[in-house]
Parts: structure tokens; C-alpha cells; sequence
């Protein structure tokens, strides 16, 4: 089984209720990589009996880091119409929230479609080195990534990088085929901006993450266990939160996914 | 009174619960413009007597067109940090949810800012001519905006336009001090994207919106009354479903909030 699988696993408690656990193959330096835990949270509502059609929007809030070991997770449908689904989410722990989401699922239509924010030109992820992983941290293990450009800093030196761009390929290690829970833990992969921007490891945490689904199951599967180019920058950085906007293409240049987050930050 | 704080007063229900109301002078083509029901369930959380801080991150799923007439707003802090906050918030009518939202609050600390999305060098609303209101829609005559580029189409003739971005200046009308709620609903002044695109008035609705605020209440009374440069632009349109991503900037250039959402439009 797929570390990935055994991570978002959620064992049935009842209508609409799961129990879940962390999983120490996708642990980060406090709690685990948030990645994980919005697969997790989307995976609530992708097993729930009365879901119509696949998600479209997700927004996941980190309340507090989850402590090691099981969590609830509830999901309720809040509204349901013809084509459209409104769920809200909770994960607990200890009778207390440590997440809270919402997520839309729809179902599809044909039409017109376009990619306005095209895939940038870069070099082919198997014409570059693979990126090292620093040693210590158990969730960057689970991911392979190749960065074009805006890799960690080499020095820790405190320098302005001027733009936190940054873009890299990535994909689940090992390959697995992609779904949109693990498209999900891919739109939190980027490190967080401000490292990138001055060149400094100060404390950071995720508070807030949507990610807007562009790709059906379909061509999911047509992209496969295949690399993804993601492209992440930052906007603004002001009273301790900054917030980032982030792209994931595939090989073919689709684009599966866009994401945003705000971040808690502690720099002087 | 100003129509805006007439629309967003919600009167007290008992614990974490108003009675709203939609107004007539933010009706929509169907339903209310999106942006004031955005600014009713931040409001909701902004008068709840438990807040911590200010709004950081507010997440809105649009569940239904509301209908004219009164709403139910619950607010409910599901987590109380020591510099954190997060609320889940509900409207519904008839007993039936039409919104589901997200917000989180926080105490902001000082610390380095930069604003790494610039605004565009454009030219000052002073110089540039209002935009004509068409007639018909309550809620364009609650707005003053001033188009840069990427105004609606002059002639909606199914012709493709390449690139969907739009730059204008917009503050409320009448003038009014700017505040979190205000900003909120600024957010989702921008015309859908695809009609900019296509050049066609295809059918389409928000389905869900996430602001974060980089402004503080101090940032946003040094704007005060004055104008705020909107720029918006889709990223794809696939599925039926498209996003777009923008940022909001006051006169003097600071990012006051950035944000983005999904629509669903119908277009062979």
C-alpha cells in the first residue's frame, strides 16, 4: 500500500463520520505537512454515500498543529442542488477543532475551456538533477522534485532574493497516480515563500489554503503517475501573514490545479 | 446612512446568531451581488462579541441565490488561539444553508513587509473618465469605477479577446471609509472573466470566493474614502468551471487585500 493511501485512510464511525490518524511518513517539523492533512480533509467528503460529482473548491484552515495519533474527521452536506455540493468539514482531536474546511463538488460539463495562465517554457523534468532532501524532515521524503529556478537558498545568509518565485517538478515518491486528494497535498508542497525571499529560516504555518480543481478524474488519469510544474510566488508580506499563488500543470501542459494560501510569518 | 452599512447591519439573535437582510440597492441580475453577501457573513463574525483580532482570511461558497428578503447568520468560533481565531460561519433561509464561510482572525505583529505583487504604473483615477453604468443592475450604481483596460466589451460579439485581465480604479458609491467588510465586497466587483474573454454574456455564478486581507484597520483608515486600483485575471477555464485571481491597492500602492474564486459559467 501507497504511504500516500495509508495516510488519508479514514476508518467509518457512523453518518457522515471517520476516524483518521496521523501518519509518520508525511510528518513535518510540528504536526505534519499540511499537504496531507487537506487530503485528508478532502477524503472525508470523497467517501461520503451522498457525494454528487468531484470537487471544484477547497478551502482547508489549519486551527492548530494535529498532535500525533487519531483525529476525527466530520463532513455534512450543507446544501445540496442539481449539480453543485456545499460541504463543511472538521477534523478534531480531543474533542477540539484543529481543522476546519469547506469543499464544493460539481458535476462537470463539456464546453468551452481554456488555459489562460499557460505553462511556462522549462526544461524537461528528466533533463534535470534530482533535487536533494535535507535529512530530518519525514514528509519531504515522500515527494521527488527537480527545481527549474527559486530552490531553497544555499546559504542561510539573510540576503533579499528580491522574488520568491519559485518552479519545480514534482510528483509522489514513489510514483503514484494522481487523484485529486494527493492533487490536493501537491498545492502545499512549495516551501514557504518568505525562506525564499530573505534567505532565512524564521517560524512559519500555514493558516489558510483553496485550491480550485481545473482537472476531472479523467484527465487525472490521463496525467497519470507523471510530473507536475508548479510555479508558486509570493504577493504581499505585511503584520506577520504573507500569502502565496501557485499553479500545478502537467507534462502536457494542462493546468490541474491553482492554490493559494496565507501564512503565518515571525520576521523582524 | 450609507447603503452599504444599511445592507450589512445584522440584528442580534442571541449567542452568535443575527437576523439579516438583503437590500434592495445590492440586487444582482439573480440574487444579491455576491460581494455584500460576503461582507454580511464577515460582519457576522466582526460583531460577535468573542473576536480576536482582525480578519486575516475569509473563505465564501455561494450555496444558492439568496431571495429577497430576510437571512439567519450563525458565527461560531471553532478554535481560540492566543493569537489566532477561526469561525465558521452559516446564512440560511427557509432553513436551508444559501452560504457557507471561513474566516480567520488575528492579532497582526510588526515585523518586515514588502509588497512583492506591485501595483501597475497606471494612470490616476483623477485622469481617466467614469465608466458608464448600464442600467438595470442596483448594485453597479453602489460602485465608481474607472477602467484602465479590459473594460466590458463595447460590443459583445463572441470575438476572443486573448487575455481576460482587467485593471480599474472602484471605491463605493457614495464615498465611504473603508473597512474589512467594505473590502470584502470590492473583492467581487470584477465582471466574470469569461465575458471579457469571449465577449459574450454567457450564465454564470461565483461559487466561491476567498479574500486575505493584508491591511489593518490602521491601513485601511489611512485609505479612508479613497480609490483602490482592482486587477483581475482569469487562470483557466475548464469543466464548466473558471478562476481568476486578483489584488486590490490604495492610492498610495499598498496591497490592501488579494484575492480569488471560482465561477461556474455555461459556454459551448
Amino acid at each position: 500500500m501507497h504511504p500516500f493511501d495509508e495516510a488519508v485512510a479514514l476508518a467509518p464511525q457512523g453518518e457522515g463520520r471517520w476516524l483518521g490518524r496521523t501518519h509518520p511518513g508525511y510528518a513535518n517539523m510540528v504536526g505534519p505537512f499540511g499537504g496531507i492533512t487537506a487530503a485528508q480533509a478532502l477524503n472525508a467528503v470523497m467517501q461520503h454515500p451522498q457525494r454528487l460529482g468531484e470537487p471544484v473548491a477547497l478551502t482547508v484552515n489549519y486551527c492548530a498543529a494535529l498532535a500525533d495519533g487519531p483525529f476525527t474527521a466530520t463532513a455534512r452536506a450543507a446544501r445540496t442542488n442539481r449539480s453543485t455540493q456545499h460541504w463543511v468539514v472538521e477534523l478534531e482531536q480531543q474533542g477540539q477543532a484543529v481543522v476546519t474546511a469547506t469543499v464544493v463538488t460539481a458535476l462537470r460539463r463539456e464546453g468551452w475551456q481554456h488555459d489562460e495562465h499557460r505553462m511556462p517554457e522549462v526544461p524537461a523534468a528528466a533533463d534535470l538533477p534530482p533535487t536533494k532532501r535535507p535529512a530530518g524532515v519525514a514528509w519531504l521524503s515522500r515527494y521527488e522534485m527537480r527545481f527549474i529556478d527559486g530552490a531553497p537558498p544555499a546559504h542561510w545568509d539573510g540576503s533579499d532574493h528580491h522574488d520568491s518565485t519559485s518552479r519545480l517538478w514534482l510528483r509522489d515518491a514513489p510514483a503514484r497516480p494522481l487523484d485529486h486528494a494527493s492533487l490536493a497535498a501537491l498545492a502545499d508542497v512549495f516551501f514557504p515563500r518568505i525562506w525564499r525571499r530573505r534567505a532565512t529560516l524564521v517560524p512559519i504555518g500555514t493558516v489558510s489554503m483553496t485550491v480550485y480543481f481545473h482537472a476531472d478524474a479523467e484527465r487525472l488519469a490521463a496525467t497519470g503517475a507523471g510530473w507536475l510544474l508548479g510555479q508558486a510566488k509570493a504577493q504581499g508580506f505585511r503584520g506577520g501573514f504573507f500569502d502565496q499563488t501557485a499553479q500545478l500543470w502537467n507534462e502536457r501542459g494542462d493546468l490541474l490545479a491553482t492554490t493559494h494560501q496565507v501564512v503565518y510569518y515571525k520576521a523582524d
